[in-house]
């Protein structure tokens, strides 16, 4: 974590989030913050005070993954981990314990106000029998920015990738067992609100929790993934806004018009921005395009970081990171602002090579289709119509350091209780 | 409900509402809807059955107001309502059942994709000894908009409003007693997604309730309300986000910027739009500028609801209809864009006459100051310091409906059961 910098007066949403990570013992070893800030002397989070609560291991037996993502209900693993905190008293101890529900008061700050952030993580069952996470470092510390940004307390993100490592450690060979190789589980930290006060404000009381669960492929969409551009009366997010945090406010409100696409066909909104028309995201994932500059040079060009309107993947820096190590002689990579008009001006000039979208969820998934006002933009998908050259080899690189087919300091072994 | 028009296909997000709003029965007679829609034959929304189980009358007393607005707690009333709803099977039946909490699956929607959005009203215990809730039906219909704007399932607003008159009915005369006159419960009905399903969609289960609980009053802040323009990195709404419904979203995302405003000593922010800096809203309340135009006209501006950045609010909805119809002679109301600059432009030419939110938390609070960019806009207060003689006026306009001294259509008096 870097030392925040003096702002302008006037940034009170920079300046108070500076505040935040000044204030957080966690990040600035329990004595004075960053801008002479007085450090809480609270109880942190601190996975190493785990307590641990076992659920019957012959009450739930592991379901096969067609069956597990077959219904309305995400099914999750025998435990769950739950953190609470208050603003008087600190993080209390971890609790790993059986997976149940939350009692929340009908005035949690959550249910009213959407004080909530989360991450999304998977566990891969490598070929090689280990069990894996990928860069969780890279989710935690988005969690924290997350959580900061939505007025929820602040931790070292190095404990919460230890939470999920002693969740993974505990679960992974029972519910992601070594003879399902090539398989994964979904793993969803999330904070919430919980102070139960009406109020307008950031909540006194909060609650962090981790769940792993079933999660559906959705990498080999059949025909692709079709992208419908947003409505002109929508948009996703904006400068100024939250866009590139991980807060449910970004997801609720775009609900309708996904909905809408879907029951015209299209798999997810590509949010454009402003009145040039800025490629941003697929949905809730990154968005890459793969084409030939007017001078020939084939580049991969996906939307910048910068102006804070996208989220900061991890699967999105990944890509970015091992196509410029590992493909440097036949593409460059550029994160630069692209519009869509760029993109209708390619594929009429016939330079559009491949398209993709990027995150946990959806993995490195081709896209096959744009649609935007009344113009289809068809997208090569490869020779067996499945997925590109240059998308199958990135996701293959991807792929293959998840599943352990390539030992990578980015897959995090774990070690399993069995 | 006016029968939706055919949108340009473009237009994903108000065709998703159009359909959303044909396809449902209570609002289409039980027949084919709008559009031709096919109208679900499930169970809606149905007041008339509720079930009704009572909290023991003796085991809780009713505390001052002093003390239920002391803690870090709202003290609701004795009971509540719940109404859950499926996809498969539509409304249940609505129950009034004791206050307690709430359970949900760590995946519920809600927590972590702000699929919720909720209404504040009060009820009044009037001078005359009745209760009453003021113009309830806005609400009501406000929140039948968040609810399909948040992918929430609609529901005939009159089923609501029945309700509220019915928790009202039961709780407040020993909550809301006759001797406490000129006092006020807030009630707070809410819907929230609860599917425990992770995948970003649609919730296919929900609950909506109905809490009553104390709240301060914050219409006399001490030396008045004062506002710090929103910081340059932060706005609230957007042309084509989701400013005028009253979802979950609008007002996590806010708090960090509060927050700061508030350890600067600004009771709140006035939001401002765009490079123009239009005014909008101040805190999560509508704004009012009562100026005289370079004319010598007296004006009351208020900003509009075309664009849909800000909250239709009942409070800024009654005050202009009010101040046409009673103080038309003396001042002309106007709903459009105006400028922070028009605001320190009437500050130097020395125009400005008196400011205020109004709201339902704050009702019509004056407005002292407006910090902009390092400068300091000060407000007159009136002859007393306290309130400025034309917002006392409209206060008094319609506090004297909400406690029974005019007797008016919009006060609705509740038929208690003592």
């Amino acid at each position: 974590m870097t030392v925040p910098q003096k702002r302008p007066a006037e940034d009170l949403t920079v300046t108070a989030l500076d505040n935040r990570i000044a204030e957080e013992p966690a990040l600035n070893g329990h004595s004075n913050g960053a801008n002479g800030h007085a450090v809480s002397s609270l109880p942190t989070l601190d996975a190493s005070k785990i307590t641990i609560t076992r659920a019957d291991p012959n009450a739930r037996t592991v379901p096969t993954e067609a069956e597990a993502n077959s219904g309305n209900e995400t099914i999750c693993t025998d435990h769950m981990i739950t953190v609470s905190w208050t603003a008087a008293k600190g993080w209390a101890n971890p609790e790993l314990k059986p997976y149940g529900p939350l009692s929340l008061m009908p005035t949690a700050s959550v249910l009213h106000y959407a004080t909530e952030c989360f991450e999304g993580l998977k566990a891969f069952r490598g070929y090689d029998g280990k069990l894996r996470l990928f860069r969780p470092d890279c989710n935690a510390e988005r969690m924290l920015m997350s959580t900061l940004r939505i007025s929820l307390p602040g931790f070292d993100p190095k404990e919460l990738e230890k939470l999920i490592e002693i969740l993974m450690s505990v679960d992974g060979p029972k519910w992601l067992p070594k003879e399902r190789a090539g398989s994964f589980l979904y793993i969803r930290p999330a904070v919430i609100g919980t102070q139960p006060q009406l109020g307008v404000q950031a909540p006194k009381e909060a609650l962090l929790f981790i769940t792993a669960s079933f999660m559906p492929r959705m990498d080999l969409p059949e025909g692709g993934m079709k992208l419908h551009t947003n409505p002109e009366d929508m948009i996703r997010a904006w400068v100024g806004g939250f866009g590139y945090a991980k807060v449910g406010a970004n997801y609720g409100p775009s609900l309708l018009a996904t909905a809408e696409a879907r029951s015209r066909g299209f798999g997810q909104i590509l949010w454009l921005y402003g009145p040039e028309g800025y490629c941003t995201e697929a949905g809730a994932s990154n968005f890459f395009m793969l084409w030939r500059t007017k001078e020939g040079q084939l580049q991969l060009v996906t939307a910048p970081l910068d102006d804070k309107l996208i989220l900061d993947g991890v699967t999105r820096r990944s890509v970015v990171q091992l196509a410029r190590e590992r493909l440097a002689g036949e593409l460059e990579v550029v994160e630069r602002k692209y519009t869509i008009d760029e993109v209708l001006e390619a594929d009429k000039e016939g330079r559009i090579v491949e398209a993709f979208a990027a995150g946990t969820a959806f993995f490195i998934c081709p896209v096959s289709e744009i649609h935007h006002r009344g113009i289809d933009v068809k997208i090569p998908m490869g020779k067996e119509g499945k997925i590109g050259h240059y998308t199958a080899k990135l996701k293959g690189f991807v792929g293959d350091i998840m599943y352990g087919n390539e030992q990578h300091p980015w897959g995090v072994v774990i070690q399993e209780q069995e």
